[in-house]
């Protein structure tokens, strides 16, 4: 075992320095050394030598694992274990067991034009990106649920272990049932140093350090010390006892049919920094200290001195020991590793598209709410999305789980609870059962750290399952990074890895939007999302805004059938007038923009001005505004578009859910004016927009950063969204209307005054500006 | 004090339910109630109740003492005893002490057009938004670094506690110095329950619970039951112990001048949710559990028996023994709290511009490069603003610290250390004096928490001091929520709370920029932050991309002398081409865009086509187009501008920062073809430029989200930023080219093809394109 480790670390140091003479069958000359000298020594020897202990338990008791590498940035101890198993010349042809490919295997790596120097897409194996830090914990925990038989083992570095999302991961455990669910292994790797900082938990006393994790509810094990003969020994001894306590927890309650939370295991593994790598150079020490974090030591191409403490240093690892006169790993080493998908390389779990089942849908037309008689009637847009929701999980109980925020019943899908409840693996107690929904076997998963929340669903996901996420809309920013990251894996997992099969996007809902913060205020008020949205690769994100019940439901349908996507859906939990019956949604989602003919009075010609609209109450307060125009200005030849599909308003030939040039200029007109009232900041529009012909034309009103405590209707008056300001637009860019209407111009300044003078003294808005309805 | 207590809760019932007869003077009646009730019972009166008892001990020991409010939902909790203290009838004179002052203080709570249901800016006593959870913690150690005597208790809800950034803000004891710092006293309040869910904390073994806050380092003390007599009396207790603690720790170390890590203390305060209110209505639990989070029973106006209950609860607190005839508070209980500035509602700490002194700031001109022949010299641009920040830390020992995640060094603002180290309060070992830089007593503070730095910075702020954040470009998105928080807070302090004095900027500095992630890949490449900052109020924020290190040296010093708003700077720490002398630079930051002769071969006159350019590598490759197209075209009429202060594109109509649309006019022409370089997504150009008459000739070049492991030119060319993509671009847009400059094209797209080949063969790129000079 210790030869194979020794291989793993010395294919390590070979990718991260050389670019010829791959096994040493020469003296090293500097041609033979890489120009620019990119990657991280530190953490890869530790990463390997777990990996390597882990391969031992999986052939011993053919156990199914994957590994989630923490400290990402040590790619090496990932990248030489896959190749040493033969997953990497199976994946990548020219990277084969002998010299000419193991040369190529090195100089590839953080190479341009070639691979990372973290883990990335691109990598058997992993199923989690390696750059930014914060998500090992919260992705390994979402791998495991619903998995009864896989553990994954995931190595926490300390320096991750300072983030915040992964200080609040361990929490984790609190939602795992040993019944249903696999096991997390956290290895926490405690080499000591971050970049150029000594770590904060490898600097406080064991009595804190097991205070901790005993305090986050595990049972820590410590593997400490730095011969390697040693730890060995220590590890194996202490990974057997590990698996141990998880079997046997998994065994007791799956027997006894009792689910309760057991003090899960966890390994401290206290080793040096850039492990069995020189131990000083010109007088600083290196192993064990943050020197090695990156390139130990990088002046190899000038300094002939240096040149022989390389040579060195890949020599103390014996690769004529380790490798055949072909360059292909000796017999002895290759019977060691697991085979075939108990490889954690090729576990399938770990390209978790090849699992995913698709969804088994009831048909969303069912859950539509009946649209008699347009816009008359009042209704949680969400509530029937629960009701749909629900049997979604009714009919995929073991695939399919919910994910928000302590919000729920909050954004009205508590339907939901009728088939699953939530679950809560901590102390229950008797007034729990009044109205708690909770219960150790539900899969409604709720916990107050979108971090945490958002990671399990992208660890659930990436193992091949289906989920959806729903979270305030302005604190969606808190995981922005995360987002970023999880777009950027699907980008290149899509476009560039053909081995990854695609996974079930990730769906985003995202409620309580910033149109109804009444008591909340300023502070909640952040429709900013999907500005951030609009940034990341086209064939990997979608945004919709549904303005009603129906098209919700619509929509939401698609998304759960959608892969390889992160699909953003913007709809307000509150009573909203509901406009279009089952099969006009279905109509009108499918072309994702179109033109409202029963609210528009162009009869099909050319219209004087065209008044748009996107997103739930934006919608509303162009209808009511599209209704006051029809009564006062009845010969006005008003065209209604409403846009459901955001990036419809891109040209196609940006982005694949655009719209041609020509189809856009037949909607909006290329010389007529567009008022276009809009449920986010109004520059996006404007983004979106700006190469369209007609795009001189358009006049966005949007949120505004405008807003503290106020009425719905105060608020959209604050920001100019109000219908009363939408009419007054109208009248504004409209030539003929500018002398015939100026009454109604008067009235509508009028109105606004008396609203909101009203709403200060009665703390809410007239019932008819709340419940108006359209004449249908 | 129970009956101050007492008080404290009939102020916090009545400010959620009751817009007239405060004092029940008559019977309750469904007329007095509000209609609509909002506002969140369950955390307001643990929140009074800490309150109370650290008024206690300011009288006692005459501390000095700032309140934070974690759990800021619980507003009405910290509103009432600042009206009790008579500071909020002090700001705000309406509101006085009297029945009618009372009754408007009542109803203008979480009332359109007044105060928010959270803590937020118009609170005296409060620098800590209530709306979003997570950063309390981190912001009440910010506040006690360098405010020796100062004591901050912090409060922390069970539910904040479950987010990643309270979760690992814990560890902020790892950072405070008992010597030079105040301390913070965190009071965990254990009420059990979030909106919909019981806590973590609250269900884990009292075991669990002590190791977990041994763990991090404290000394828990329990304060845990539902009498208020028995609980006042542990209180009193505990924080008496806790003080002591406190006192001990800094006398010891201050006496002997040695610095150690103390055990600090805090306190868990268990006690049940919305505790004092009615234990049961229509047979439902309400007091401890979570339907006490918000309004406990909300039909008053509509059922008999509701508004009976209410009423019963208001006058089970005696509101007649507690208020005066007038409806003042009876002199017993005014003698309780402290006076003037040692309330907690008017501590100069918590408003802290009154506390804050201008920043001696050395002349910036000094630590300029020397720049004889423009475009010759390679400097790293972030090096000499190292050395005035360690100038300005010199000047400035006790109120301006640094904050990064681990990247000072790599940064390179490494001079800092030369006058401060990183404070590091952990344990130290021996080598830690070979290039570690860490010592007790330094000021640069870093930890692999952006959450926690940024926490950390706000709090120093907001009590009066100054500092500068720096991190990695694409990792600001991890605090793309506290931006949006912070700028909010700003926003309405500024703009409508008169009482609040300007408080520093918060300046962030982003580097490792997109441009130059040579290994790092696409997971790192994210220029987006800037585009989120644009989405915030105007008079809060500014954007700065300097090119060069003079220019952003000039531009540090201007963003260290503004107040009230959030600087944000964009600067590589690579090497770069330095442009600008110091004289020059002053002159372009003052104008913030603006024309650069050298480049340009317009002669003053209406040029063929403008170059435009904005952020460091944007405006180097903008230069080297600019040379090839002086010498291979030479009669071409050709403008170079150069941006640095973002917002000067949006029209002066829209930000302060902005221009006349006639200087745009000016600058850009208004029919010639304008190509715009620029550092971030191109579509950010477009949302600020779209309201100018030259928008439709403006083609920018930016990042598009293509991208891995590439050389810098690679990068360039693959998002078409590249020199030889604007020659490319000139060519195409400016008619005269078109068919004389054919060849040159030409040989424009051979070179991309070139430079990639060998990029993917040396692994770096061409020296000549690297280290590329402007002919001056």
């Amino acid at each position: 075992m210790n030869a194979y480790w020794r291989a793993c670390n010395y294919l390590s140091v070979g990718m991260i320095y050389l670019k010829d003479n791959p096994l040493l069958r020469r003296p090293l000359r500097a041609q033979d050394v890489k120009h620019r000298l990119l990657g991280h020594w530190g953490a890869s020897p530790a990463l390997s030598f777990v990996w390597v202990h882990m391969n031992r338990m999986i052939v011993k008791d053919d156990l199914d694992v994957i590994f989630v590498a923490g400290p990402g940035h040590g790619a090496p101890g990932v990248l030489g274990p896959s190749y040493l198993e033969g997953t990497y010349s199976e994946i990548y042809a020219d990277k084969s067991e002998d010299e000419e490919g193991m040369q190529r295997f090195f100089k590839q790596f953080s190479f341009p034009g070639h691979i990372g120097s973290h883990v990335t897409p691109e990598t058997p194996g992993s199923i989690h990106e390696g750059g930014e830090l914060g998500y090992s914990l919260s992705h390994a925990y979402g791998m495991a649920f619903d998995n009864p038989d896989l553990i994954v083992a995931c190595v926490v570095g300390d320096g991750e272990a300072e983030t915040g999302p992964l200080a609040t991961a361990w929490h984790s455990n609190k939602f795992v049932n040993p019944i249903r669910d696999g096991a997390v292994l956290p290895i926490l790797n405690l080499n000591g140093y971050k970049i150029a900082n000594p770590t904060i938990l490898a600097r406080i006393s064991r009595e804190e350090l097991e205070a901790l994790f005993v305090g986050y509810g595990y049972k820590p094990y410590f593997v400490e010390g730095s011969d390697p003969a040693e730890m060995h020994q220590k590890m194996a001894d202490t990974l057997e006892r590990a698996i141990q306590d998880i079997r046997t927890a998994q065994r007791t309650a799956r027997q006894s049919n009792v689910a309760s939370r057991p003090r899960w295991p966890m390994i401290v593994l206290r080793s040096p920094k850039g492990w069995t790598g020189p131990k000083e150079l010109d007088g600083h020490k290196l192993e064990g200290t943050w020197r090695s974090h990156q390139v130990p030591f990088a002046a190899v191409r000038e300094n002939p001195s240096h040149l022989q403490a390389l040579e060195t240093w890949m020599r103390s690892y014996k690769p004529e020991e380790l490798f055949d006169a072909a360059g292909r790993l000796v017999p002895e080493l290759r019977a060691l590793p697991p085979k075939g998908p108990r490889r954690m390389s090729a576990n399938p779990h770990a390209n978790g598209g090849v699992l995913r089942k698709p969804l088994k849908l009831p048909d969303f037309r069912a859950y539509g709410v009946e649209v008699a008689a347009h816009g008359t009637r009042l209704y949680e847009n969400t509530k029937p999305l629960g009701e749909f929701l629900r049997d979604v999980m009714r009919n995929n109980p073991t695939i399919f789980r919910v994910f928000g925020p302590d919000e729920t019943a909050s954004n009205r899908l508590q339907a939901i609870y009728e088939v699953s409840k939530k679950v809560w693996m901590a102390d229950m107690l008797p007034e729990d059962a009044d109205g708690g929904e909770l219960s150790r076997d539900g899969r409604v998963m709720e916990m107050l750290s979108e971090h945490t929340l958002l990671g399990w669903l992208e660890g659930y996901l990436l193992t091949g399952r289906h989920g959806l996420f729903h979270t305030y809309e302005a604190f969606a920013h808190v995981v922005d990074s995360m987002f970023n990251q999880h777009a950027k894996w699907l980008d290149i997992s899509k476009n560039k890895v053909d081995w990854r099969a695609p996974v079930a996007s990730e769906n985003i809902l995202l409620s309580s939007t910033v149109w109804r913060q009444d008591h909340n205020g300023f502070s909640h008020q952040d429709p900013g999302f999907i500005d951030l949205v609009s940034n990341k690769g086209a064939s990997v994100t979608r945004i919709y805004l549904p303005p009603d019940a129906n098209t919700l439901l619509t929509i939401a349908d698609r998304c759960l059938r959608s892969t390889d996507c992160i699909n953003v859906i913007v709809a307000d939990k509150q009573k909203h007038l509901q406009f279009t019956s089952m099969d006009e949604a279905v109509v009108h989602c499918e072309k994702g923009l179109g033109i409202w003919r029963r609210a528009s009075t162009d009869d099909g010609v050319e219209p004087d001005v065209v008044l748009a609209c996107c997103g739930d109450v934006a919608t509303q307060e162009a209808l009511a505004a599209a209704s006051i125009l029809r009564e006062r200005v009845p010969d006005l030849k008003l065209r209604f578009v409403n846009v459901v599909d955001l990036f419809k308003l891109l040209p196609s030939s940006i982005h694949p859910a655009g719209s041609a040039e020509r189809d856009i200029a037949g909607l909006f007109t290329t010389d007529r004016p567009i008022i276009f009232n809009f449920h986010g900041y109004p520059w996006l529009v404007h983004k979106l927009t700006y190469r369209f012909e007609s795009h001189e034309n358009l006049h966005v009103h949007g949120y505004r950063e405008k807003g503290n405590i106020n009425t719905p209707l105060e608020l959209a008056i604050l920001n100019s969204t109000s219908r009363f300001d939408l009419v007054i637009d109208v009248i504004d860019r409209v030539p003929k209307l500018q002398s015939k209407a100026a009454h109604l111009k008067d009235e509508m300044k009028n109105a606004i005054i008396d609203n909101v003078r009203y709403a200060h003294v009665h703390g809410e808005d007239r019932a008819e500006i709340t419940n108006w309805t359209w004449p249908d």
